[in-house]
C-alpha cells in the first residue's frame, strides 16, 4: 500500500509555520506519512478577508499573546526563538527560491533555514543577501537559483500555488491538507492531520 | 503545599468552550489543579476589537473551518456534537444564572449542561424556558435563581468579571490564566495551562 500524503501549506511570514516546519519531518516519518511542502502567499488571501496587514498586528492583544505563546511553544519543543525586529516580513523572494529548491532537492533544508534565520536568529529574510547566505551552504549555484527564482515559470508557479490554496479554502498558515481534502489549520493540528492521513489512506 | 489554581474564563457563546468545559474537570483532577470557573461576556471585548459579531461569522472560511474542526475534536473526545441552528447565541442569562450557581454549589453542573444543550442538543440557551428546564434537575429553586440572576448584585458581578477579563487581556474564549498571570487561549492550550500551573505552583 502506498504511503499516505499530506500537503503542508505555509507562508514564510507565518510565525507558527516555524515550529511546524521544525517538527513535521520527524513526526511524519514516525507516522509513515509523506509530506509535500507547498509554499504560498497569505497576502492575497488576507486581502480578500479585508486585511492589509497580519491579524497579529491588527489585533494587538492577539498579537501580544501570539508572541508569548510562540516563545512558550518553542521552549517546549527545544527550538531556539527570538522575536524578529520586523513582522511580518515579505516572504516573496524566499517562497520563489523555495520552489526552485523543491524542484532541485534542497528545498526542505532551505525552508527550515529560512524559518530559523527569521525566528531564531532575528535575520531579515526579505534581504537578498540573507537568502544568498543561506543558499551558500546548500548544493546549488546561488546566482543561477536567483535567476530561476525570478523566471516567469517560477513566478507563475507561486501564483498558481496561491490560487490552489485559495481553492482549498486555506485561510491561514500553516495548514495541512490530506489526500481526501480534509483541512487542518495551525501548528497545533499537525498531529491530528497526520493521524487523519493514516486513518484514511485506504480510501 | 496548597494546590495550584487556574482561572477558566469562558463565554457561553464560545464554541471551543464546550469541549474545554467537558474536559477540564478530569484533566485538572489528574494534574492536581483547582479550577475556578469564570463566566464572562466576550461581546464587549469583541466590540473593542471592532467586531459586532463572532469572527467566525465575519470571516466565512474561518467559520466553516471552525465547525468542521469542532466536529472532529468532539468525535475524538467522545463528545456528542450538533451544530446549533443559531450562532452565536446570547449567553447573558446563562452567565448570570451560572454566577448564582457558582455561589450555591451547582454552578459547574449547570455550566456543563448549558454547553451540552447548545452544542450537543441544538437547544437555544437564550430561551428562559430552556434555562429553567436545565435548572429543574439541579438542587435549587429555579424561580429564586431567576430572581437572583436579575439582581443588581449578580448583574454587577458579571460586569466586574468581564472587566477583569479585559484587564487580564483575555481576547477570546476559552482562556486559562494561571496564578502567576500566564494566559493560555483555546481548548487546545488546556493541557499546557495545567502543566504551567503545576510547574510554577511553588512561586
Amino acid at each position: 500500500m502506498s504511503r499516505p500524503v499530506i500537503d503542508f501549506w505555509f507562508d514564510f511570514a507565518s510565525t507558527y509555520s516555524y515550529p511546524a516546519t521544525a517538527r513535521i519531518g520527524a513526526l511524519a516519518n514516525a507516522a509513515g506519512v509523506s509530506v509535500r511542502f507547498r509554499p504560498f502567499l497569505l497576502g492575497p488571501i488576507f486581502k480578500a478577508q479585508g486585511w492589509d496587514n497580519s491579524p497579529f498586528n491588527i489585533y494587538e492583544a492577539k498579537g501580544r499573546y501570539m508572541w508569548r505563546d510562540l516563545e512558550r511553544l518553542c521552549a517546549g519543543y527545544g527550538l531556539a526563538f527570538r522575536k524578529p525586529a520586523a513582522f511580518p516580513q515579505a516572504g516573496l523572494l524566499a517562497a520563489r527560491v523555495a520552489l526552485v529548491g523543491l524542484k532541485d532537492g534542497w528545498g526542505e533544508s532551505f525552508i527550515s533555514q529560512v524559518f530559523r534565520a527569521q525566528f531564531a536568529e532575528g535575520r531579515l529574510i526579505n534581504d537578498p543577501a540573507v537568502i544568498r547566505d543561506l543558499l551558500s551552504g546548500l548544493p546549488c549555484n546561488p546566482r543561477q537559483v536567483f535567476d530561476q527564482a525570478q523566471s516567469d515559470e517560477i513566478k507563475s508557479l507561486l501564483r498558481a500555488e496561491t490560487e490552489e490554496a485559495q481553492r482549498l479554502v486555506v485561510f491561514g498558515a500553516p495548514s495541512f491538507v490530506t489526500a481526501d481534502g480534509e483541512l487542518f489549520w495551525g501548528n497545533d493540528r499537525l498531529e491530528a492531520a497526520l493521524t487523519w492521513a493514516c486513518k484514511t489512506k485506504g480510501i
